[in-house]
């Protein structure tokens, strides 16, 4: 069985990592940087391919032989490498987050006969596949929470965050407006707005504020009051906050000495190294999903934790575990032939076939990432 | 008698409006932007001078009838003014907080036989009168403590801050190394250290830090314990210190989309802004001044607290009147020939005069401006 995976970045590479240990994958991992596929060179079973997947006959050549495809590009490139994907009929599992809509490439993907696992990472992905799955359970689902955050291991003042993903994605977290389903109407709040502490048991507390998460969750699954909620170290929030509204995260130009400047460009480039992680630093990635609704005439509770840290003997951060093992999993579901529904699914969707959510909470269990679950009535 | 005053800004336009109530008073009111010269139309005794005092020339033309002068130009300006005046011998009260140390002028203005007090605000100023003062009645000073700040009265959301001089000086105190005297040692701390809560009955729970405020008194006054702190509502330091140490405040340029920047000149344009005093702000400028020692063998503290408030009817505030009457009344102190010492007096010098010292505190008590003394054995 052939496996393209397109990106060799911080995720690529250990999922590629992780394919590897099934003899039956023979894997591609693309990049055009050579330096990045280094990693991989010891492993038999891996072909380092190095192009530049931003020209679309290089992402055509990479899958041609391909079973199924891998989409790890950085967020900005992830819907054009989608969308060639299908177009060559490829099966694909996507974890580009990308800004775009992919249920535009629904109808495209069904006429190529593709089954297209899009925003198949932590959160989103395990995410909505856990809500889809009580979902299907429920007689009526009322509420679906979702917090999830990445963060250090160790809290360094001021900030007590690294980066575990793009950090203007991040920025782009404490910017965009957050929208949610309240009574079955979309509330929008600005970005980091109704913060609140929630207390997790290997974590501590926690700093919950609304972002822009939701996704596809948005309009999948049928329920009146829907959030997703973004995790940071108490005090992070408040300090992000002063610098938005002083205006530090500003696209707008503003004239600084005669020089046309962007804030947020400016803000950039003295945060982010603040914010990068090194070599030495670990981190852990904190989620709960709650679920409630009636099953049965009784009101029920669904809550799923999950507290997962740095990996030490693969070196292997808890972000790519936590992301890249999901999509992995969804991999060797397809590859398993346990899942051929067609055209672009949102794990949502997976989540409502029980054996498959049982297939990757089983293999995600075996790379110790445990979602625990605790059901009230 | 005549007196110029040298800078018609927030400091010099009410100092020339409080001279004015005295009929024997000339008074003439100096600065190169004619809007400034507005205000004083309207009183007879006032003199407007339109004359840009960056110029020497200008300045020896503006004072060269005067009895007396009160420089009151920008800080950036105020040495070599300073040292204009002296020249031209004519003795002077000085509230331009040069970064320079005005001792180098000592020798001149002794030489001119001119009486040059500098400092002459609230703190420096009273702060330094006050502590010369009680110095001078004890047989022994152990311990000299000074809180000052000059804060909004209306607490906003995050910086809770309003700059009541230039917003450039204000970065100053939190970036510029804090000198104090402990056990007789010169201790340098960075700015914004050493944070603690301090209790005012009119102005509650304020967060006192180092800064470098104790100019004069670093070397005049023998004491083995000496400090001044500057005064916040509590949380505007921990945001200043994150700005600080994440580089906003930098002074070395970085490179930003292809342009080199002062991190300062950026951050100074968004948070000026934000800091500006506007019509409808009202100020309240609070000081704590506590001097301990020994007389007659038994321990003594003196404490003088000071919570001073933006004055409605006349439309002026409180650093104005906190900093512009102190040296209004040290004008009066030389006119009424109560003072004349020559040379280069910090106001500590004058705390030694108890006449002078009872005749300003007796000038600001009429303007409402009370110290209160509290001494405890």
């Amino acid at each position: 069985m052939k496996i393209s995976i397109l990106g060799a970045g911080l995720i690529g590479t250990p999922m590629a990592i992780d394919l590897a240990k099934d003899n039956e994958f023979k894997i591609t991992l693309v990049d055009y940087d050579r330096s990045k596929l280094e990693k991989v060179k010891e492993y038999k079973n891996i072909i380092a391919l190095e192009k530049d997947l931003s020209k679309k006959e290089n992402i055509v050549d990479a899958i041609k032989d391909s079973d199924f495809v891998l989409n790890a590009t950085p967020s900005s490139m992830g819907f054009e490498t989608l969308k060639t994907v299908i177009e060559n009929g490829k099966s694909v599992v996507d974890i580009t987050f990308a800004e775009e809509d992919p249920r535009e490439l629904s109808e495209l993907a069904k006429s190529k006969n593709v089954t297209a696992i899009v925003d198949c990472g932590v959160a989103p992905g395990m995410s909505n596949l856990l809500a889809g799955y009580v979902n299907s359970i429920l007689d009526k689902t009322e509420n679906i929470e979702i917090y999830v955050g990445g963060l250090p291991q160790k809290r360094e003042w001021p900030y007590e965050y690294k980066a575990v993903f793009a950090p203007s994605d991040v920025i782009e977290e404490y910017t965009r407006p957050a929208r949610y389903i309240y009574n079955n109407e979309t509330v929008v709040k600005e970005a980091l707005s109704e913060a609140e502490i929630i207390n997790f048991d290997e974590a501590g507390n926690l700093e919950a504020f609304n972002s822009d998460g939701l996704r596809s969750l948005l309009f999948n699954i049928d329920a009146p009051n829907k959030k997703e909620k973004t995790l940071r170290y108490p005090g992070h929030i408040e300090i992000m906050k002063i610098l938005r509204e002083t205006g530090f995260f500003s696209k707008n130009e503003i004239e600084v000495s005669g020089k046309k400047i962007k804030p947020l460009d400016f803000t950039s480039s003295l945060l982010f190294p603040q914010w990068e992680m090194k070599n030495e630093d670990r981190d852990i990635t904190v989620m709960r999903v709650i679920v409630e609704g009636e099953k049965e005439n009784k009101k029920v509770k669904y809550q799923y934790d999950l507290v997962d840290k740095y990996d030490e003997p693969s070196q292997t951060s808890s972000m790519a575990r936590t992301t890249g093992y999901t999509a992995t999993m969804a991999i060797r579901m397809l590859t398993n032939e346990l899942y051929n529904k067609k055209g672009i699914c949102p794990p949502e969707f997976i989540g409502e076939n029980h054996t498959s959510v049982k297939f990757i909470l089983g293999g995600l269990k075996e790379r110790n990432i445990n979602y625990n679950l605790k059901i009230t009535e």
